[in-house]
C-alpha cells in the first residue's frame, strides 16, 4: 500500500519499533478524545511548558497502562488507538497533583510513590478492561471512568502510609474554599477558560490551556471548538449563578464542562442542531452538578476528579437511544466529529 | 369506535389537544403506579389544599418533564402513560421543599431557582431514559430513581451559588433529629398514617395524605389498601423499636415503606399469600433502612427522598426472578393490581 | 449407585433429611469459597474455639439464609451448594460483632437485635439472587457482595432504635486509628497472617484463624496456600509501606487480600504462573484499597467489611475477559483449584 493511502498521522501506527511511541502518544490525545499521535504529542508539549515533573509523569503513566495491556494480550486494535493509555496518563497526573505541597509545578515522587503509580496505572488497564465490558451492550464508551475510580481509590490510600508523603491537598477543591466576595473581571474570563482545558491534565497554567486547544484542533476543528465552548459556557454559567470568581478563574467549574461539550457535541452524537442544543444543556448541567459533587466529596477531602463529566456523559448518550431527535455514533465508529459528520450526511443523501 | 369501547378515564389519552393535560395529570399519578388521570387530578387538588406553591411547582415539573420527552421525540407510549413525568413533578417539589424556610407550605421560587427547576425537571427525562435502558434486560422498572439520583445533584449544588437562596434545610432529615421522650399517643398513629402518604409528595399534612390516598383509590382499590398497609406498617415496626415519636407522627418512617408496598403488593407481583407476605417482609426492611439511609446521609445535610424504597424495591424485585414462589408481572404489562390479578387467574383456570 | 461412584463429601448432598444440615455446612465453607460440608464444619468448630456466640451465631445466620431461598423455591443446585447460606451466615456475625461491647467475644443479642438479624440474614437471599442476576451474563459471582449490602444496610439502622442496644464499635475499624510509632515484630506476622484469616469471619483470634486455613485445606491445598499468601502478602505490602503495627497484627489488612488471593488464585482462574501474578498484583492492589475504604468510611462510623476484596475481585476477574493472557473458569463450573487445573490440562493436552 502507498503511503499516500492513509492519512499522515496513521504512519506509524502499526510500525514495528516505533508503535509504541504511537500508540502511547494517541493514549495522551484520547484524554480529550484525540485518536492522533500528533495532538497527543503538542498536548505533552504544553505540559512541559507548564513542568517537567507533570510531562514525565504523564509519560510513565500512559507507558505503563499501556505495556500491561500489552502484557495482558489485550485487544490489538483498542491499545493502538491509545485506547488504553489515557486513564494510566491521567490516574498518574492525579496522585502526584494531590500529593505535592504545590499543586501547580508538582513534586518529584519518592520511590514508594512511584512504585504506587506503576501499579495504579496498571490497575486502569484493569478497570478499563472491565468498564468497557460492562458498558458494551450498552454502545457507551467507558470514558474517564477507570481513571476517576481508580483514582480516587488510590488517593484516599494514600494519606495513611507512612511512607508516602502526603500533601495538604494544598489545592481548594470545592467552591466554597473561595473568596466569594471578589468581582468578576476580564481575566476570569481568558484565565478561566485555559486554565479549564488545563485542569483536564491538572495544569494550572492558562497558557498550557490554550496550548492543548491547539493540539485538538490539529485532529478535529469541531472538537477544539467544543473545548472552548464548554468551557467558556461553564464560566458564564457560574458567573450568572454567582459562583465564586477563584474558582472560575481556575477552571474548576469548567474543565468537566469541557470534556462534556467534546463528547456530546459531535463525537458521539452527530453535530446537528438538536445535538448543538443538547450539548449546551449538557454543559449547563455539567457545571452545577461539578458544585454538587465537590461539595459533596469536600468532607472526606477527596476532589472530584472528572466524575461530573463521566456521569452527565453517560446519562446523555444513554438516555438518547430512547430519542428520536439524536443521531448517536456507536464508539466503535466514533472517529472524529468532522468523519462522523461526513459519513452522516452521505448516509441521508 | 364507540365511546363505550374504552375506560372512562382514557377519553382523553389520544386527543389531540387535550392529551397533553391527560398525560400530566397521569405523570401525577404514575408517582402511585396509578396510570389515571383522575387519580392524578385528585392528587394534584390535595397538593393545592396543602399549599399552592406546591400545587404549582408540581405542575410545572411535571409539565417540563413531559414536554422535554416530546421535544427529543422519545417513545409515545411512555409518553402517554405519564411515565416520563412522574419524576420531572417529584424534583420540583424537593427543590423547592428543601430550599424553603416553611417546609410545609413552601416558598415561590426565585427567577433563579425557576430556571433550575425546570432544568433538573427537563434532566430527570434524560435520567428516566437511561436507567429504564439499563434496566430494561432485567424486567424491572425505573421507578423514582431518576428522581431520587437528579434530585441530590442538584439539592447538593443549590447550596453554593449565591443567585440562589438555599434553605437551612429547616425539616429535620432523620431519626436522631428528634425529641427521644416523647410518648407515642393516638395521634402518632392517625396522623402518621396520613403524613406518610403525604410526605410521598413532600406534603407534610395528614389530611392531604388521606387524599392522596382517595386519588389512588379511584383507579386501584388494592393500592390504596397497600398504601395504607404500608404506612401503618411501618408506624407499628418503629413504635416497637422504640423509633422517635415526631418522626413517625410526620410521617418519616413510612412514606418509602407505603411506596414499597404499592409496588411490590399487587403491581409488579401478582397478589398471592405468598407476595403479600413478601411484601410485609418488604414493608419491615424499608422501614429500617429508611432510618439506616437517613443516619448515612445526614452529616453531608442530604434527605433521603424515596432512595430506600428504590432500592428494596429493585432487590424484592429483581431477586423474586430467581425465586419460583411469586409471580412476577413485567413492567409493559402491568396496568393495575386488579388486572393482574384478573388476568393471572384466567391464565391459571 | 454405588457409594464409591461420587466423592466422600457429597454423601449427604442429596439426603432426605440429613441434606439441611449439609447445604448448611457448605454454606459456612461457601464463604471461602469451599463447597465441602467437612470445611464447613471444621471452620465452624474454629468459631466456637473463640467464642460460642460466635459459632451460634454463624449456625442462625445460614439456617435462615438457606431456609429462606427454600421457602420462596429458589435453585435446589444453589441451595444444595450452600450458595444462599454463607451472606447470611457473615451479616450475623456482622451484626454481633459491630454492636457488642467485647468484639473478641461477641454479646448475646436481644430479642429485639435476634429478630433483626433474622431479617438480614433473610434479606441476603434475596440481595444474592438479585445480584447474582444482574451480574449473570458478564459471568462473575456475587462473592460476598449481598453480605455487605446488606450489612451496611443494617449496621446503620442499629444506631438509632431505642430497642436495640448498638455498641460503641470498640473495634478500631481503620489504620489511623492505631498507634503509628509501634515497631513490627515476629508476632506481628504470625498473628498479623492468623488474624486476617479469623477476620474475614469476624474472629479476632489468630489460632482460630490457622484452624480456618486447616478447613480450606481439606478441601483445597491451593485455596489454603492462597489463603496464607494473600494474608502473607497484605502484611509485607503494610509493612514496606509503614502501616501501622496493631493493624497489621489484628490481620486488618489482610482479610481481604486472603479471599482476594483465594478467588483469583486458581479458583475463577486456573492456576498457571502467569495468573499467579496477577493474584500477586491483586493482593498488593486489594491491601492499600483495604486502607482506602476504612478511610472513607471512618467519618460516618462504618467498617469495611469485604467491600475491597468484592470490588478488587470484580475488576480483575471482569476486567481479564478482555485479556487472552489468563484462562478464566466461569461461576457454574468452578469446582476447586485442583479440579480446575485438572480439567484445563486435559482440555489442552
Amino acid at each position: 500500500m502507498a503511503q499516500a493511502d492513509f492519512p499522515f498521522q496513521d504512519r506509524f501506527r502499526d510500525h514495528p519499533t516505533l508503535g509504541f511511541v504511537d500508540w502511547s502518544l494517541r493514549g495522551i490525545g484520547q484524554v480529550v478524545f484525540q485518536n492522533n499521535p500528533l495532538s497527543g504529542l503538542i498536548i505533552l508539549l504544553a505540559l512541559f511548558f507548564n513542568s517537567w515533573i507533570y510531562g514525565t509523569i504523564c509519560i510513565l503513566g500512559v507507558v505503563v497502562a499501556t505495556a500491561t495491556a500489552i502484557v495482558l494480550k489485550a485487544d490489538k486494535g483498542l491499545i493502538r488507538d491509545g485506547l488504553f493509555g489515557f486513564n494510566g496518563a491521567l490516574v498518574g497526573l492525579a496522585l502526584v497533583a494531590f500529593t505535592s505541597a504545590d499543586f501547580r509545578t508538582g513534586a518529584v515522587p519518592s520511590v514508594a510513590m512511584t512504585v504506587y503509580i506503576v501499579f495504579a496505572a496498571a490497575m486502569t488497564t484493569v478497570a478499563f478492561s472491565t468498564i468497557a465490558t460492562l458498558l458494551g451492550p450498552h454502545k457507551v464508551a467507558a470514558l474517564t471512568s477507570p481513571f476517576v475510580l481508580v483514582g480516587w481509590l488510590f488517593l484516599f490510600a494514600v494519606l495513611k502510609f507512612a511512607a508516602i508523603e502526603a500533601g495538604p491537598l494544598a489545592k481548594p477543591v470545592s467552591p466554597d474554599q473561595y473568596d466569594a466576595a471578589i468581582a468578576y473581571a476580564l481575566p476570569t474570563w481568558y484565565m478561566g477558560i485555559g486554565n479549564a482545558i488545563g485542569q483536564i491534565f491538572f495544569q494550572d497554567n492558562w497558557i498550557a490551556g490554550y496550548l492543548i486547544v491547539i493540539g485538538i484542533a490539529v485532529n478535529s476543528r469541531i472538537s477544539a471548538g467544543m473545548a472552548l465552548i464548554g468551557a467558556a459556557g461553564a464560566a458564564l454559567v457560574a458567573v450568572v449563578f454567582g459562583g465564586p470568581e477563584g474558582a472560575i478563574r481556575d477552571g474548576l467549574f469548567g474543565y468537566n464542562a469541557a470534556l462534556t461539550a467534546i463528547a456530546v457535541g459531535g463525537f458521539f452524537l452527530v453535530l446537528t442542531w438538536r445535538s448543538f442544543l443538547y450539548t449546551l444543556f449538557g454543559i449547563v448541567v455539567t457545571t452545577w452538578l461539578w458544585a454538587s459533587v465537590a461539595i459533596f466529596l469536600k468532607p472526606i477531602g477527596m476532589p472530584v476528579l472528572t466524575s461530573t463529566f463521566v456521569l452527565v456523559t453517560w446519562l446523555l448518550l444513554i438516555g438518547q437511544y430512547g430519542f428520536k431527535a439524536l443521531v448517536p455514533v456507536p464508539p466503535a465508529e466514533a472517529t472524529n466529529p468532522e468523519d462522523n459528520l461526513r459519513r452522516y450526511k452521505a448516509a441521508t443523501r
